[in-house]
């Protein structure tokens, strides 16, 4: 199953490691694939990586929209490592769930290919369950996904001036 | 701050679930208080309760829409117990982030007043973090919180006939 979580609200990753936290206690098989996330900056990471049946990777700690001294060619390299990865852990089918954590992102900036993507799930989301997350997906990408959820801002206290909160946010 | 997680769409109860895990990363104390969600059922429950700094309560497992033969004045009684315990939780000072999930379903239902959770909350959101999800909220609440987040299904399997999935929606 391929499942999608977009939208300009809050709660796309945090519903994905939610996700992932109900299928280990399953007795599931995990793996998380994150992008631009920063290491050791989300609060998540440090508990996730601890669990048992998870197996937590990150590439691409900074995107060259907030660091403008990352080369766009290092980003793009780095997430073609994702990709390489995410194909060796379809291919070992050892996992129930795979979370990839901002590829929207990577499709929307064109440092992945929506084509190679595509073609990885057509193979294996019949099988193991994918859960894709950032703001926007492409058209293409939504039509092939079994469950999309839209998380979409109601109220946001970035709004009245407040600012980002730790252990909130991030 | 006081967070609000509400919709049609998935990812209300796994989003507040993924907060926990940020919050308890950054060395946080969390509790959770569950209405309605069963006892051990929810693959996350096993999780969440081995984790150090988390309190895991759940009242009411079985709600009356879904159990007919549970009477609606037990479910009345567990939920103030739940109450309660939320009281003595806030007054203790003793987390900083606390999840009421599926609290909105209990305000919905007249099994928790509105006006005794706001109570709380003018009280004591300035200083702990509190998450409410459940598929509604009453404006009185939504007026109050300071983060709000529409879940809106825009695709779901059952559309299409397929059963509720281990490890996805449980």
């Amino acid at each position: 199953m391929l499942i999608i979580n977009i939208g300009n609200g809050k709660g796309k990753t945090t519903a994905a490691m939610g996700q992932a936290v109900r299928a280990l206690g399953h007795g599931m098989k995990v793996c998380i694939i994150q992008l631009f996330k920063g290491k050791d900056f989300y609060g998540e990471q440090k508990i996730l990586k601890k669990l048992k049946n998870l197996d937590f990777y990150s590439f691409s700690p900074k995107h060259p929209y907030l660091f403008k001294s990352i080369s766009k060619s290092a980003v793009e390299k780095d997430c073609q490592k994702a990709l390489d990865l995410l194909k060796n852990m379809l291919k070992s089918r050892k996992h129930d769930l795979i979370v990839l954590d901002e590829f929207n992102i990577a499709l929307r900036d064109g440092f992945i290919k929506l084509k190679d993507l595509l073609e990885l799930f057509n193979k294996y989301s019949s099988k193991i369950n994918i859960i894709i997350t950032g703001r926007a997906a492409p058209k293409a990408l939504i039509r092939a996904a079994d469950l999309v959820t839209e998380m979409k801002e109601m109220k946001h206290p970035y709004n009245s001036g407040k600012k980002f909160q730790k252990g909130i946010e991030f």
